[in-house]
């Protein structure tokens, strides 16, 4: 600590008692607290080291928290937390019972409203913004940072197309780095470029045309500049726009260098800024790699095969893909509802469209699901990646609901397979021809197998696995959770496990009806277990079903409960919820009590 | 029929063989053909007239159906329709077995993309453009026709910040008639307006910005010009993007004179454009219209209340409150996303805002109830107009997927009123304060009451009521929909009639388990009853109940089976689906058997 002048903060009220010549020392405090603790905590890092000084001239010049600041997204909202009391925690961001690693209203009064998916910033300040004017309080001010990635999304324009109306009091700061994730692409990112590189910013000026003032471009490391803007800027009523250039990763030399690395960079040395390398060990890969691995193999022998992302080429392993065949994987940008028609709209011209989209981000396409893609009964092939619980990225990114939300539409059919294999196996056969759509969900993270990269074969739609066969509990089981059945079966006596089978539903829609009459025949009760929501999803299915039989057969269900779960590591969330090995274990043995 | 040409054209090879000078006098009797079927069959006819010119024009110029030709929201394709092989089959339109209102390409090869909802057109026609490309084909022409209010939601802005990057042969034609299905709103839409006004289009030109040629503005009734500026715009390649100005409603005064009245105008005299007087019996009112005077009547005597419509004042009743109180009842325009989120912002500074979202368009906004909503628990009223099947429009606009989609939220609670009266008690009990988000689902349409403005009183959360009591069979319903069970009974035999119980649950969640436990000890059986789809829905919430419980109750369902369903009267459509009350009676009498 260069001067101790972070120490003595504790929240905005100490910020703004510093003389203002003092505030790029604690900027570059600020940096080294945010790396010394991400390099051994790990989170998410270039984002917030790119706003640290524009966090600090905000808490500075502004009322916090009685002026309203969102940060979009909420990578970059680490110095804010530091910043506003959170200082003495932040050690345990992203830890079960910890801070969250975004903003949340109920962690801070100072967190104006949660964020996690991109671009709802506009939206919601413009809401508080009207609210205080109907209120009849003008002197509130009301800010959204709001990165260049993040804008270009259609939610975002429709802010914007609403504020260029209103007399809000209300400022949006473009925190523009060139870079989401990975590197932001679209016809606005260009333009923005443009400007930044000397462009007149008064010619076509998307921002003036939606009649909102446009400030800037202005250097966001220039504390001075900033602070000099943000209190003129303050004093001008109504919509404003302040145009901020940021360098993602700004004050570690790798960060800076390599962006995508060292947005969620994992352990590294705080002091050269090297990632501590993984160990050696061979381990099975992960489904994303499996997915873009096999993707490049299939499209490589079929010129029809086209992949999209939403902004998530690197998280989703399409770069792979992207980097061997450019002219046919495609990243949209954060822009989920396009991406899935544009999906649509080439499957009409016999292509063979495999449209990767996060579950808990599919939730932004789903009247185009439905709409666009269903009723038309298109074959998109949806890779639905990180399904089930994701981990510490936490309650805004659990891809918990899409089993419910997809089981509803007509048309669609939905897989999940139980191993890498069966992925590699399922992207292969729809890879063939398929009559309508289908959505293959996985989680994030490793497979089971190092020896994954099987032989193509063909698998059968709508049949279920029966993995072992016992006398009294069958329990059903969908997806990669399939592998916690099996640990669970080892935990129980061997009396136990004998009485358990165990059948891998690959297909919660269309359900192998014909397997579950014979489950129900051989079987005195059913478990089903899902890494989704309870309500709606594949047990409510299997319920659903054994409703219309004549047998009555018990049916207890595992999965997420009605509630949304927070952050942590998988193992332990999975555990919290009822759904790890241990509790499938337990839940078996007192079923088989009975 | 002017020189008859109409009647010799079946096609656009047929139109293409016309003379040009010829092409004003097909424009007038095709204006007259459309005036003359909707003026007695109903449906959409302002979108239509306003784009006769156009539509002549594009599939002269075009080499439809080998050009791609989409046709935005698709209020406006009956002129289309009539000139690609449909002109004797127009007169089903929207009924029935009938030809669909909107595009559909199970009709016609000419209908290169099904559409309904707004905003698809540049996404899907990108992704034709795109596949075309890729398989060598620099040719073909790919053509979205969108308007002003449609090209200004979120999801266009998605498609055209990708179009910018693209060297897709794609042309984009803006039809600005300033209005949608109400007037349009936003900066995009006052941008726009300028330029109608001599602006010049160059300065701070919003498409140019996004790096895609723009052409314009021209007289969208002027054919000469029309057909000039298309065949130019043909041969320059990659994306470019046409303005022209049309009138809605172009060729029948009182239809340009009020166009939100003759956007769909029911009946009317065909010479004098005269609206048929409906009979004048006093009928229950529209579900809408107690929405609406129910909101003015709540928000006269509390500030705090807001209403807010993405772009269906009209349609929904808010406009009764914007008319009365427009600084609190926001028309946001095609924006579902910013409405949902825009709520949640302002519902975080106290406010109580009812939200008011046609069922299937709050599929826009799924990601935005769960993220931005449910997730904070802010007490956002959700206002589901159009829930269940709503007859002729249609496939793409059922409301029949919310309850499956909205119950596997944690945090919402989802209520369906059985009648008008207990819309307006719920509305009511919401503005007294809430703890979390709600959801109120109703249906298009007419209540069951005359006198419905009761005093009003509580609604008590999360119970269920009995309606009749019986002793075998428990019909539980959720909705308006109970008041066919109500007829059902009417139907049966009174031997059986006296066997059914029948149990209305506004509450789909939570569900009133202490009355289901009550129910299940009473009865033999239970029959669920739902105007929505089977898969997850409220049928699958007993269900899922009821597995839990040790009793095992026989449950059978009603409600919409896994398919997508087609248009037709309401009346027609329910009974299809095996939800009318003659299909109830068989269901009842059925099960009373055993």
């Amino acid at each position: 600590m260069i001067n101790g002048l972070l120490q003595k903060i504790e929240n905005p009220i100490d910020l703004r008692r510093l003389k203002q010549d003092l505030l790029p020392d604690l900027a570059a405090e600020l940096r080294s607290f945010i790396i010394d603790v991400v390099s051994v905590k790990e989170g998410h890092l270039g984002a917030s080291l790119g706003v640290v000084e524009l966090t600090i001239a905000l808490h500075y010049v502004f009322d916090t928290p009685n002026d309203l600041l969102v940060w979009d997204v909420g990578h970059q909202a680490y110095g804010h937390k530091i910043l506003t009391g959170r200082k003495s925690i932040f050690h345990t961001n992203r830890q079960l019972g910890g801070i969250s690693g975004f903003p949340k209203r109920d962690e801070s009064v100072f967190d104006a409203f949660g964020t996690g998916h991109a671009s709802t910033s506009i939206s919601a300040v413009l809401g508080m913004a009207l609210a205080s004017s109907l209120k009849g309080d003008l002197e509130k001010q009301h800010i959204a940072v709001i990165g260049d990635a993040s804008i270009a999304s259609g939610m975002a324009f429709e802010g914007l197309n609403h504020v260029g109306v209103s007399h809000a009091n209300m400022l949006i700061i473009l925190n523009d780095n060139a870079i989401g994730i990975d590197p932001s692409v679209g016809a606005l990112k260009n333009y923005l470029t443009q400007v930044k590189n000397g462009k007149n910013p008064k010619q076509n000026n998307i921002i003036e045309a939606l009649n909102i003032r446009y400030f800037g471009p202005i250097d966001g490391h220039d504390l001075p500049k900033l602070l000099k803007e943000l209190r003129r800027l303050k004093k001008i009523k109504g919509p404003k726009f302040l145009h901020v250039i940021t360098t993602k990763g700004k004050g570690l030399k790798q960060a800076e260098e390599d962006q995508v690395r060292y947005h969620a960079p994992g352990k590294f040395d705080k002091s050269t800024g090297q990632l501590i390398a993984k160990s050696n060990e061979i381990l099975p890969p992960k489904y994303q790699d499996v997915f873009g691995e096999t993707l490049l193999e299939l499209a490589l022998q079929n010129k029809k095969i086209i992949g999209v992302t939403p902004a998530m080429p690197t998280g989703s392993s399409l770069k792979i893909m992207m980097d061997a065949l450019p002219e046919r994987a495609f990243d949209v940008g954060i822009a989920e509802q396009h991406a899935v028609t544009l999906s649509a709209g080439m499957v009409t011209q016999g292509m063979i469209v495999y449209c990767n989209i996060y579950s808990t981000f599919l939730q932004r396409a789903y009247d185009q699901i439905i709409h666009d893609v269903a009723l038309q009964n298109l074959p998109v092939i949806f890779c639905l990646d990180r399904a089930g619980l994701v981990g510490e990225d936490g309650a805004t990114h659990h891809g918990v609901f899409d089993l419910a939300y997809l089981r509803c539409i007509p048309n669609l059919r939905v897989f999940a397979p139980l191993d890498e294999i069966e992925l590699r196996q399922m992207l292969y056969t729809v890879s063939l021809g398929i009559s309508g759509p289908v959505a293959i969900r996985y989680p994030r993270g490793r497979g089971i197998h190092t020896d994954w990269k099987k032989p193509f074969q063909k698998i059968a739609f709508g049949k279920a696995k029966c993995l072992q066969s016992g006398s009294e509990i069958a329990v059903l089981s969908t997806g990669h959770i399939g592998n916690s059945v099996k640990k669970a079966l080892g935990y129980l006596p061997e009396k136990n496990w004998k009485k358990v089978s165990h059948y891998h539903f690959g297909f919660v829609k269309p359900l192998d009806e014909e397997k579950l009459i014979e489950i129900a025949l051989k079987h005195k009760t059913i478990l089903t277990l899902e890494d989704g929501c309870l309500a709606g999803g594949f047990g409510s299915a299997i319920v659903e079903f054994y409703a219309s039989q004549v047998s009555k057969i018990p049916i207890e269900r595992l999965g997420i409960p009605d509630t949304f779960i927070s952050h942590g590591s998988i193992d332990v969330l999975q555990d919290l919820a009822g759904i790890s090995p241990e509790k499938i274990a337990e839940k078996l043995n007192f079923l088989l009590l009975y």
